[in-house]
């Protein structure tokens, strides 16, 4: 079976991954991010994770707690990249806001939209309430906050409005997970920036 | 228990809701809509959204086939006002096309954050791609192409650029699903208005 996008899916990997010797719990992830993502996290068993990696279940549980550890590391992983630009970025004082802006948007979206599947999709989820995401959630929200700061830094806005800006121009940078899906083929590093010119637009600078 | 929002949730509605003489299909609808946004489509079952609307298991296939038909009919109650909507908008050729993609927004987002629960969330399941949810997706295509028919004649944007700007749009308007979510004390109308205007800056009129 082949999805549009051209990836290839339903395929018994357990057989064709045993003994490549690959990091298991990479593996687990691995196996964990095409199951969640193809067939839905609900509908996923641990077994099917063990075995799609290659390994029995048993075995899986030296690595990993269970489904909910894998879907917070996967999770963790659309937004720490792009949290620790932000870092970075947020320290530049060199560079005006704008620049900065539009870089970190560009940058996120490379994250979103860069991986073999569409984990965006996941924040959707409503297991994320739980109290196992807190440090998905706390990631997201520094991340949003260095948004703000450079909308703030780049605009003359404040208050309810800088909010109302921020939240849309975050929007748009995750909302690329409904567009991508839309069109997969669309080269990631030429959407990021039309995207991130999108997001200069849409904070008014 | 109540949600940030401040909805009230896990009630024993069944019981509230018996006697209330209800329609039985809008009553299974709703039930179906708090259930699959709060606890999840495919944790779900059958017999809870029948015990949730007051009815028996047995009951309610009276009314609908299953959950397939009931995720169904809420997705393409998130299309449908919109797309009745973009129909008669594309229509109107007294008023320009910058100031119809503008109303188009504005009436889409108010669906999309107007009703009691998140239901476009539920447009990222993975079970959206199978044959049951084809007429919803020919309704969101059939939407994608009036917003593209009016970023094209408020712009002079074509083909990829075109497509580009299109799914931008589009992107940030579905994107308020996300948006919605971090906020959603926001006045509703208000939201609309500033999702509009952010809009027609990424089309870039």
């Amino acid at each position: 079976m082949t999805t549009p996008g051209g990836r290839r899916v339903g395929r018994p990997r357990a057989v064709e991954r045993a003994g490549k010797g690959a990091d298991p719990r990479g593996e687990l992830l691995g196996a964990a991010a095409e199951l969640f993502t193809v067939k839905g996290y609900a509908a996923t068993s641990t077994r099917a994770v063990a075995e799609r990696a290659g390994m029995r279940q048993a075995t899986m549980y030296h690595y990993v707690s269970g489904k909910e550890e894998l879907l917070a590391e996967l999770l963790e992983s659309t937004v720490a990249p792009s949290l620790a630009c932000a870092r970075t970025l947020l320290t530049e004082d060199g560079r005006g806001a704008r620049e900065r802006l539009w870089e970190l948007c560009r940058a996120d979206v490379e994250v979103l939209c860069g991986g073999t599947y569409n984990l965006g999709g996941l924040y959707l989820l409503p297991e994320v309430r739980g109290e196992r995401f807190a440090g998905f959630r706390t990631a997201r929200d520094e991340l949003k906050a260095a948004y703000r700061e450079l909308v703030a830094g780049a605009t003359s806005l404040e208050g309810g409005e800088l909010d109302l800006r921020t939240d849309l121009v975050f929007g748009l940078i995750e909302g690329v997970i409904l567009i991508h899906r839309s069109d997969p083929t669309r080269p990631v590093s030429e959407f990021a920036r039309a995207t991130a010119d999108a997001a200069l637009r849409i904070a008014g600078v």
